[in-house]
């Protein structure tokens, strides 16, 4: 991955008091920057997955309060810029995080002082995010080492995106990749297309082909024969957020990889941020899984022989779809947590052990 | 599913000497039939899936050689025409078995009588065909009213298409959903949309609607999810080679479902017909699995908002993708195997008897 500053998925632009994101729905076709300024520009970006990325989106959600906050600094703008950043997805925990901290951020100041408090936290979140993702890959990093592969390349399996996009820089699961792939130690990655979205397809092969870590795009439903036939040496996955249990939700499909891994014998390992731990949830039964437009199953966005993006029906019209965005793999299929404070059992006495830290 | 006589996927028409298929590539946007008169145009459309599914493969090569042994009934010419048709696919086994049928018909028989005798054996096998779909959906319905479902819905998962158009009439995962429907027993079917083809999004869900069947598209990765979450009473598909050990092959993402199966309790059956199984293929390890253009996974078909078809490429130029078109489901995995002979245990003693009735 390259090392300039300037890759990232957001940044601030103090000169014109706006936040920059790539908009991540024209990627791989385009790579391009738009600017967020109100809060509907904040939340349609997170609704319409201009932004994704358990991480990510709270990252952009402390932005987009703060920006509110400067417009309007009173205790009533806090409240409704809050609310409804809240609810534009409700499986992820790190934007709840991401509010409450900057809403602690702001307990006892007075409305003078908020818009500079609101936004000195949005930055101190993007740079503790940052430097978690770099700790997160150098500890994962630790766990691929283990995997000997007798010399030929490290094989290993992801689903939808868990790097540097899906954060602000480094990633999650593909955090220790890239610090492999640093390292000089051969490594090829498995990417599951994850539909209907296309995240893998679109993001992940993307970043990795920016960074030249070589990688293969495979259909979701390809994961378990791969695994079965010994083609892969470890899943990596990213979390939207881990029980108390140490249940793992994540993108829709990743139960299914690691019943696959299981089956193979193979270490299923999810990485994340510790704020991405939701203590107060007892269970991965107990997650809210985001119901999506079923259109995104029925209809697919790419690029024309032209380049212009362009969409196709791949239904009949009056077809019904179910859209489920998340599903949990329990902690039992679970081989660790890796988060910025090392590498933890997913149990409930492992993710205690995470929270003391 | 309507009774007639013409729904059906395939048909011969004397009249003409040609056979009639629906062009499959083109649902569900378009009911097109097209004919195949040509050893080459009945090679294509095997190749480029205008027919597909294991049973309607075998017929079509059947009366592939047929038509080719009408133009010359040489012992060169079948044997040239033989070794192309089986060489259109390799995973299949009713491929292989359709075609040994015609040449064991013809063994013996003058040149002058092989026309009118190959075309016969096609003709029979398609009858048969037909015949043994009906007992499958027969055999698959008791299990059927064995699954109590308190009065709702009973919740059939399914992947790819093994319905009518995967046959030449009722289908063989599908038969047994037909058989319910009819009996106003209320199902409703999990149509797992079937990447990187989409056959359950394009042909399942088409051929269920036709037939007034409610269906759900979902994405493959969902599944695991649904089973899960105690949404599926059994999942039922097809199969394209039964080793004799019982393991079965089928689309790629069907071993994925039966690992969930298993461990959500909930059963999981293959239907086929016997032609299906193949005695001389000790376990589901040593079947050839198809690798497919990389293409179908990175370029999709549909149509566009005026109804014509259309690609849309979901990758950069120049990624690379792996396309495994078929997997293995381990015997273990398998509660049972339903053929027009009834339904048999998935293992070496269940796979023998199955063979000797």
């Amino acid at each position: 991955m390259p090392e300039q500053e300037d890759v990232c998925s957001l940044r601030w632009n103090p000169a014109a008091g706006v936040v920059e994101i790539i908009d991540q729905t024209l990627l791989p076709y385009s790579l391009q920057w738009c600017e967020l300024r109100s809060l509907e520009s904040f939340r349609r970006a997170i609704c319409d997955m201009q932004v994704r990325g358990a991480p990510l989106i709270g990252i952009t959600a402390a932005f987009g309060l703060a920006l509110a906050v400067a417009r309007d600094p009173s205790d009533g703008s806090l409240r409704k810029a809050r609310a409804e950043l809240l609810a534009t997805r409700p499986t992820a925990v790190d934007l709840a995080w991401a509010l409450q901290s900057v809403e602690d951020a702001l307990a006892g100041v007075p409305e003078t002082g908020r818009p500079e408090m609101a936004l000195r936290e949005a930055q101190r979140l993007r740079a503790d995010s940052i430097a978690n993702c770099a700790r997160i890959g150098d500890n994962g990093l630790e766990l691929l080492l283990g995997l000997a592969t007798g010399g030929r390349s490290l094989n290993v399996m992801t689903h939808c995106n868990a790097g540097w996009l899906a954060t602000v820089r480094w990633g999650t699961a593909l955090a220790p990749v890239y610090r492999a792939h640093a390292r000089g130690i051969p490594v090829h990655v498995w990417v599951s297309e994850t539909r209907p979205r296309n995240q893998g397809t679109s993001l992940t092969a993307w970043e990795l082909a920016r960074a030249g870590v070589p990688c293969t795009v495979v259909a979701d439903s390809a994961c378990g024969h791969l695994l079965q036939r010994g083609a892969v040496d470890c899943v990596l996955v990213g979390s939207d957020r881990v029980a108390a249990n140490g249940d793992v939700c994540n993108k829709i499909g990743t139960y299914l990889k690691a019943l696959a891994a299981r089956a193979a014998g193979v270490p299923f390992y999810a990485a994340m941020p510790r704020s991405t731990v939701d203590p107060d949830c007892p269970g991965g039964m107990e997650i809210p899984i985001e119901e999506r437009d079923p259109r995104e199953l029925l209809v697919v966005t790419g690029c024309d022989a032209g380049g212009a993006a362009c969409e196709v029906r791949l239904a009949e019209a009056g077809s019904r779809a179910a859209n489920p965005a998340f599903d949990v793999t329990p902690a039992e299929l679970v081989t660790a947590l890796i988060t910025e404070h090392g590498v933890s059992p997913a149990s409930p006495e492992g993710v205690r052990r995470l929270m003391d830290r």
